[in-house]
């Protein structure tokens, strides 16, 4: 089969890669990948490009998509996207980025279908929980789930939530078959900071691993769901692998998460790393972090993920420890934890 | 102030003018009109096209919006789209007169607003409350209502909803002041059946009161939630004299209508008209149509459309005697009701 994934040189995507090619043998939904594409406007890591089986494509989304219309693509992971924060600051890379390209791709595996006839294209869609969001006028639950109404207060979410309206609309008229994961916020990214505005999620623990001070833009009381990178991929190869009849009439499912506040996540930075690398997370508040980071759930229900066997970490340590098993082999990455703990 | 209404030639859009020039003596949100813009497809009525203040545009929304850019607008009625029927029919057509349209309504006016930092223009949007759909998951609440979750589960719903979150985020982004006016299904209509699956709502009142046979095409014992042509557009013009504040975090409401059985309508109709006018409607069941309806809700409540004091008709009765006041110098549209009451 032939397997294309946006944002395919990404932090998710490249793990994903990764895990398909590598702990899943080159299998998804009991057949063999024979191909595997990552478009990206950077380039894919240079261990996946390696691979016989994968093809690195360079650039946008939008410019590549109609290309598409001429590939036999028997499963799309669609993650490309800009993030919140670049969203809510600019607003027409937002739309771009996250709309029309996702509309870009969706027309592209339409047009094949129709005119071949192929069975639809499989398609996992990166949706996001910021598609909750407190409308003023309503009681905005404290924890959201899949039946709460999705009132989204930021252009990420409002994006996110109508291309989720969207591929739930050509899964209905058999153009695609499309699958919405509303995820959680990953953490512990690896890396920078990005311009997300829940990148210090991941910043408070990554930071002080390396023996960095790290800013806390929030209060420790601020309450979020989190996922690790390795649950978060495995949920997206359930996603994929589940049946068309678990979807049933909507196409959207809200992924399990952690729910879990930062002062929980500080302690058990402190347990698994110590108090001096603990210490190195600075109180600054951020207004403009803080508000959109209000506006968020403060958790998450999955009843429909979890009835996929899709579950999240019970434990936040379990999170940390899988960053610091990811990290072994980059001395810097955990300068903080080998010199302070 | 200079207004626009997209589908100004129709018979929703036509009558909003009248209603403004007339009965409202040429006053909008306590200022005066001085310009009305009617642009449709086809021409405005002769009527309206007579009048100093009215200019019409004919030609395609999608093709006229970019020009809007440079034109000044105050309030904005988009009530131009494409139809269900036709939607479900065509999909390109609906994505395009429904989702692209609207979409390039709003580029135009934001850029307006974003180049010259004025006032957001007051956009009123006609929605459906064929953003709600029966999701085999879930169970569809009888009524729905503001608190509802939307699952559409027709292209049209789709688009209409995806509209509402767009109009929802250039609001909250201020480039626009939007309103979406969930609108319930508008009866009596009159001249001929249209593409919409609703259509026979109007017919079997419509074409007895003309003479003529009507067919049912669905079980008398269906439920829908219905309002007059005036009462719709007296609800238009109040959601656009309602401050921002009375829509908060969402965009979108609910419009209140008529809950009643096609059942109730025909004795209605045999009440107002007699039972020879009641006798031409032929039940003939159209599974096509039977199937889209039946994903319908069965009524709706409205709660926060009536805090702004927007009302329906409480009886159906009342919706027949207006269409028969409208039409007292028809002499054709009333011969059944004429010659067999």
């Amino acid at each position: 089969m032939k397997v294309l994934i946006t944002g395919g040189a990404g932090f998710v995507g490249a793990r994903l890669a990764r895990t398909l090619l590598g702990a899943r043998e080159g299998r998804l939904a009991g057949r063999r990948i024979e191909q595997l594409v990552l478009a990206d406007q950077a380039a894919a890591p240079a261990d996946l490009l390696a691979d016989p089986r994968v093809q690195g494509r360079v650039g946008k989304l939008l410019e590549h998509a109609a290309a598409l219309r001429d590939e036999p693509f028997d499963v799309v992971f669609h993650l490309a996207s800009a993030v919140s924060g670049e969203c809510e600051a600019d607003f027409e890379l937002g739309m771009t980025s996250n709309l029309d390209s996702t509309r870009a791709l969706l027309d592209a595996l339409r047009h094949r279908q129709q005119r071949t006839g192929a069975a639809p294209a499989r398609l996992v869609f990166s949706s996001s929980i910021a598609v909750f969001g407190p409308d003023p006028a309503y009681p905005f639950p404290d924890v959201v789930g899949d039946d709460t109404l999705p009132t989204p207060q930021t252009s990420y979410g409002v994006q996110k939530h109508v291309c989720e309206h969207l591929i739930a609309d050509y899964t209905r008229k058999g153009y695609v078959d499309g699958r919405a994961a509303r995820l959680v916020t990953v953490t512990v990214r690896p890396g920078r900071p990005n311009g997300a505005a829940s990148s210090f999620f991941s910043g408070i623990i990554r930071e002080p691993l390396a023996g960095e001070e790290a800013i806390l833009p929030v209060d420790p009381g601020v309450s979020h769901a989190v996922a690790s990178p390795q649950s978060m991929v495995d949920g997206l190869v359930k996603v994929c692998e589940a049946s068309r009849e678990a979807f049933v009439g909507r196409s959207a499912m809200t992924m399990p998460g952690l729910n879990v506040t930062v002062q929980q996540m500080l302690d058990a930075l402190a347990k698994v790393a110590g108090p001096r690398v603990r210490a190195l997370v600075k109180p600054q508040r951020d207004e403009r972090i803080a508000g959109i980071v209000a506006n968020w759930p403060k958790g998450v229900t999955a009843k429909r993920a979890e009835a996929l066997g899709i579950v999240a970490e019970s434990s936040f340590e379990d999170i940390i420890r899988q960053y610091i098993a990811d990290h072994r082999d980059h001395p810097t990455a955990l300068k903080g934890l080998r010199e302070l703990a």
